[in-house]
């Protein structure tokens, strides 16, 4: 579409409540039909009828309301250039310490050129579809089953399961071979997703699954993975992982959902609770932890009768999903047994090094998005006529953020490098440990990069909406990295467990 | 009420859906028509039918539950007596910490008989409130009329402005004197009512009275105090205060909401947008700062014409009536005005430390409720056998809170002291400076008690209702404390530069 | 003295290395003699003949040079006050924050006009010491007996060990009455000594004394309380307490240094090692746990044949007297017993709470000095043309030292009045976890104090001596603190156990 | 030497005080010339003798000191095997986490075979220094003519340099060849003298001729080259950098050392005295900082007439050479003059991004030998019968200590990895920034690493011999590092100024 140019003069002409022009960074709106749908009230409008409201704007509204409103743009300004640049889709940002190291112009020895094509193919695909993820979030709904299908098709879903068999034949972002996808391609797809800065939808549309999708993957029968894998990969289906219950939260030797043989063995019958579930209120499938006769057994059991999900209110997005989910007289089939009749604790502990890893690529990069954040506030951000960036106590804060964020990002890439050279049992035996150790290490870093990050933005990190939404989510929700998953101190207490066990005949 | 006594024979022949019995405590409970009323589903207490639930209740389930549903209760277990103390209504907690020293049994010079008095009679109050206010909070709506007039009728609104002229012929809880009313009865006020949990209820039914009517009461005109006053104290008419503005921020300079008087200079004409107005969305008085010809100046606008509210989504619950504020040619008798014209610089100002001062009681006694908590769930909550007040790092943990909060809190004491014995200027003059290093401290040490709290309670702190639902909030909204009338880094400023302000002719 | 007065261009004649004055201050100081002398060369002193160094002078030395040197100050210059006062033996500090609330002219109830008088005797008597306290300190020496002796007189010693019945007879400084000497008072005769800044010439002179005496004053016959005592407070003798060994530890139960008694049962025969004993090196005292047949039991040893001492080096200095002290074949009196046989455990749990407090009155106040030191620093040195108290980032890191050492103070005088009001026993029952928390957050405190300090002063706290020798000496010597008489986590432990001992049935 | 066997029943046998030996983990000791001699007196000794003093000696002593006195071991026990493994020169560490990533047996991209051949080579040579190295430590001496010239003969003076052509005929360590010597190399040999933990020594050793002999490499004359570098690299001579002065500190521009041309213009008269010279006391070079006609020039001064200087105490060991340097009326020849005249600020300026890596390299290392330390003591000792390693609260402290170590650890690499792929130039441009961040964590880092470390040694960390020793000169010593060479608050100022020089025209 090619614009008409106007005279600033011509755009002065149009100063009226029914001809409402005004100009933002070399741009002219035609405000006319939004005057009065403007959320912040008509006022602030009319002040700047055929006027240059740039500063204003910009001191107000994040750039992305000029994307959703691009419709109200109808020309620009002659002879003039626009200040501020629009990122584009898919582009990285040159905002300093946004991105990582390798992606800031350093050299890397961890990534190639794969890995480059891979993070700007699947950013391209985030970044378009970014204000959606925003919308199920600020609204707490569930992620459309189109939203949902789009992230399958693109291979985003299947991209989060990390390397495996199980992409053979998907198709990923950037035309990356399913044999050459690698952890460092996988810790690409976590952190673009947590640049979305949605927490909740993010758990909601990955975090379930990435969980629980293993447990078949690992443990299910052929025709079980043959049927389940596909639905869930392009996006089809949904599914959790529920473990925990009201009493015993993650004691597992506690679980009470008992899952008992109709007498001709060819059914279990489940009966018991499950809380906490993530993405469970609109799951279809659910692998779950019940008692069997002799021990605790892992079953995958599709939603029907009997399964009854109920929200829990949380401190983050209802698009989440998190559940209640009540299993009353459920029939499963003996061949949804995950693994072997009571020994679930197998298939329970085979993911958490996995889980703990996604886990802490998420924290570290939703630090270092709070960093980009602080930046950009902080140099545009003006406040008895200097910009905050002007004041050496908040250079001060973001030297702490930034200097707390790279540390523990070259530790993740070092860990990440490990599992590319490990197979999955000599992960087990060497990583548990420093994963451990380095989810600790991640999270208690975030606490300290919200809080900075508050204190930087101000009342605008207790705003939902605005300049300081994405610091506000993070704030609510910073503890979710830090509990679930393995909290904090189980965390400190199994890295050094684990590095006693070798410990040698040593003294000092 | 007498109620019946049943053996645990008996009840145990009440087992089935339509006929189901359970022991809580020593009491027995028909849960019959209950048991599809759970919000957990029926199985949980199904499994109890006839037998004992009190473990199991109680692992789940706040006491208060057992208020709540006291209709249930058909009689008690015969020979048996309760285990588990219920707090009666005004009665202080015996939880170690869980009140600050001189109600923990503990000497203090600070308080008299009154304020003993002052604080049981409170308490009894705000207890019988209790279930609303969270029910506020909880649901996000307005404070019902009822329930504000409630408050103005037991003194308790009056008793948050402090003491002064106001109080005369206030009836005040407990009996307490207008005339011996001090700054630690206020004290004792505003941490009841942190003791409610409800920060954005707290807020909307407080928090904007508490910074607007002393506009009024000590520059508003006779006949203004004289309509006013009244009406916002016995909760008939809400209040708040709105300076800040989308743009200015805090930079009251840069405010744009312009006042002009008609050309019979009987009213100001009043245009422009207020933000971040908290009770904003539906007070009745709206203490307004605005531009007029020669300077700043304040103004009570009354909600009429032209004044529009609409709802700011933040982190607490919109119960705190968050608003912005639009005021669109909203016609002011000149008699409203607040101090003199074109000075309402000093009107702003006047009030600070006392909001300050307000805040860091509100954020001590918050913490201390944590800590109540914390140690209320270490003693119960059992992992692996084990309570976790039985694990050594759990207890470094409620070390760290505790002897946090008992410094801080001891320095408010100190403060208050002063503020008792010093006129409002020698206040202003020797007290700005601890009141800003001491909010500065209370609001650092809200940040590490909320860390430790939510780690304590892990997943529960996460969920907004239930077991971990006070610790959910303070980490939710903790901010508001250090953002909030002065940020950390600004309260910090403040102190040191008070400081240096006398600073000797020494030399090291 | 009289002395004469001089013109500035007076001055300036003596320019010459012969005859070299200059002016500090508005005094004329005839330099001739000691430029030869100058630690820092002739070179500094050469560019001021005849002028004025006030500022170089100040940016470099201790106000308490010109004290020491006194002796070359030859007149004034004529119709010039000076600029900086130097404090008077006795005097408060006017620089904020370096008196506690009270003596920055507060009010408080905690202290009547004994208390003040009493501190500006003790701090007169001490003042006048610091020098000579200080060359102790530096150089690494034994405190002279002459020095010992003149606190002895001066009732400083008898103050340090709190009210009680040893008073009698005592002349206190400030004329106060023992019977109306409290805790109060001795809380200002540790905070006095504290503020010498000299930790290991401290511990020297009363670290030892304080816990060791009281064994002899609780538990000793009152034959040995007849000898020992005044020996002890007049300064005569030196005392220690000697219950570490180098492989026990502090876990008494397993210490090894043997009693057995003698065949006619009028002595001991005690052999063993003690390690870390504070004042050990020249202690006349010993008040020893050693095994006897059927457990522990404390007794008192004096120096004699048998008993060696020998330095250990510390992170302090020697002048803390820190020792091994090794007993072979010591021949010790039956009488000499403290309590009863195998019952030591008594005795020597008999003084934690006391000593922990001693302790942690000493850290708040050291903490304190360092706010002092920095306020001081920070006004005068300029970097860059501007003082350092200028930069936004020193007074954020000021307002941290402040804001925590006033809130632990405030918690210290809280529970010293607790100490006014109750006998031992109730102490012993009701302030052990109070003392143990506070403990634990006055060292907390003082990590983040001298850590800040530090930074605040740069390379001079590196230094030993001039102008960051106060924090040199902090910062290499505060985990004295936090780890002796019960180490932080051992604090906070104790803390939260003493709690739950009386926990409620109370549940969530 | 073969050694001869004995039974336990042969070596009961000699168990007086003329003859007798002791068993220390399967060795057999004749300690009868010893017991008189032992520090910790002869009764420990007595205890044991004929006996097995294992676990004794290992809870009070290093296996160092067995290596010490080697010459009174006379044989092993029969039919038994050492316990406890002895590490030999230049051997890893088994001790989890006491070795970097590589090392530990983790694939790296950033270590060839030449740098595992290098750290080995250098850490024999080392390891058998390391004794004479801590006795200077311990004596405060000057290190000896001879261990300098071993280390300069073993190429680790060289290797301390970087590469660069200074190398060319030295021979490395491992026979690494010059040409093949990167960064990495060189962040070794800085790491593996860091683990000394001599941190006083190491200064004096290294320290000033690191930041002083680039002066020389990159700005002396070609004549200066030839004569200097290869004294200085072989160990013959020590040299220095003399910039700070008593009243400038680190603000050169105020610096008032004059240089003035000899009418002759041969030479430069020099007067002046520089503070805080590192090696200072017994430097032959000084890379003097002076005051030129139009500005600050460099100049290299020999030690000679009109040179004196005279030591500094500080917190470290005085074998640091810390100095203050007097210049009076020192004549040097204008060959000496380093740079250009008056353009000494390039000269003083182009070594800052070197020094800060090698300080930070160091800063990592020592806070590693603390996690190597606190493991083997946590293992070792016992209290209460049970390891510290089992107290949980003592696993938290390790877990945070690992967790920070490696996370500062890996940013290091990966910035060693920018520099081995960048000229000067691009360094300077690119790396300032990162590598004052980085700084500032490691520093921040090793606070808190002492701080934990020193509770779990508790006494021990006070005492300068003996078990704590590392831990008690780390916390002695630390803030070295947090202040020199820039300032943490500084650095992280820095950090983000460097940052906002290429910010974009983004807006949030």
């Amino acid at each position: 579409m090619s614009l008409k140019t106007f005279t600033r003069e011509e755009v002065s002409r149009h100063a009226s409540e029914n001809d409402l022009w005004i100009i933002i960074d070399a741009c002219v709106y035609d405000m006319s039909r939004f005057v009065d749908l403007h959320p912040g009230g008509a006022y602030p409008i009319l002040e700047f009828a055929g006027k240059d409201a740039t500063e204003d704007f910009y001191g107000l509204h994040r750039q992305e309301v000029l994307v959703k409103y691009a419709r109200y743009k109808i020309g620009t300004v002659a002879n003039e250039e626009p200040k501020y640049e629009i990122r584009q889709a898919g582009a990285l940002s040159k905002v300093p310490y946004a991105e990582s190291s390798a992606w800031m112009g350093f050299k890397s020895p961890y990534f190639k050129e794969s890995h480059f094509r891979f993070r700007v193919a699947v950013r391209e695909i985030l970044d378009g579809m970014a204000l959606e993820a925003r919308r199920f979030e600020d609204e707490g709904v569930k992620p459309t089953d189109e939203f949902v299908r789009t992230l399958g098709e693109a291979g985003i879903l299947a991209a989060n399961i990390g390397p495996g068999p199980h992409l053979k034949g998907i198709k990923l972002p950037g035309d990356v071979k399913p044999e050459e996808y690698d952890y460092f391609h996988e810790m690409i797809v976590h952190e673009e997703m947590a640049r979305w800065g949605v927490r909740g939808t993010d758990d909601g549309l990955i975090g379930g699954m990435v969980i629980s999708l293993p447990t078949v993957l690992n443990f299910g029968s052929a025709a079980l993975k043959a049927k389940i894998v596909p639905e869930v990969l392009s996006g089809k289906k949904r599914m959790c992982l529920a473990i925990t219950e009201p009493y015993a939260g993650s004691d597992v030797a506690r679980i009470r959902t008992t899952a008992t043989r109709t007498p001709d063995g060819k059914y279990y019958i489940v009966n018991g609770v499950k809380k906490w579930i993530t993405t469970g209120r609109w799951a279809d499938y659910f692998s779950v932890a019940v008692k069997t006769d002799k021990g605790m057994s892992m079953l995958l059991i599709e939603r029907g009768e009997g399964v009854e999900t109920k929200a829990i209110k949380t401190s983050y997005s209802p698009s989440a999903g998190t559940a209640l989910v009540i299993f009353e007289n459920v029939k499963v089939p003996v061949e949804n047994l995950l693994g072997k009749e009571n020994h679930g604790f197998q298939v329970v502990l085979s993911n958490f090094n996995h889980e703990r890893w996604v886990m802490l690529t998420g924290a570290s990069m939703g630090a270092r998005l709070a960093v980009e954040e602080c930046f950009k506030w902080a140099n545009q951000r003006k406040v008895f006529g200097k910009r905050l960036i002007d004041q050496p106590v908040i250079r001060n804060k973001l030297a702490k953020m930034v200097a707390s964020v790279e540390s523990v990002h070259n530790w993740i890439e070092n860990i990440t490098y490990q599992m590319c050279h490990m197979d999955y049992f000599e992960q087990a035996e060497k990583l548990a440990g420093p994963i451990a150790l380095c989810k600790y290490q991640s999270t208690r870093m975030l606490h300290d990069v919200s809080d900075e990050a508050c204190q930087i933005f101000g009342g605008r990190a207790l705003t939902k909406t605005g300049m300081g939404r994405v610091i506000e989510t993070m704030q609510r929700t910073y503890k979710f990295s830090a509990i679930l998953g393995g909290a904090e101190e189980i965390m400190a207490d199994l890295g050094i467990r684990q590095a006693m066990r070798k410990f040698p005949n040593a003294r000092l």
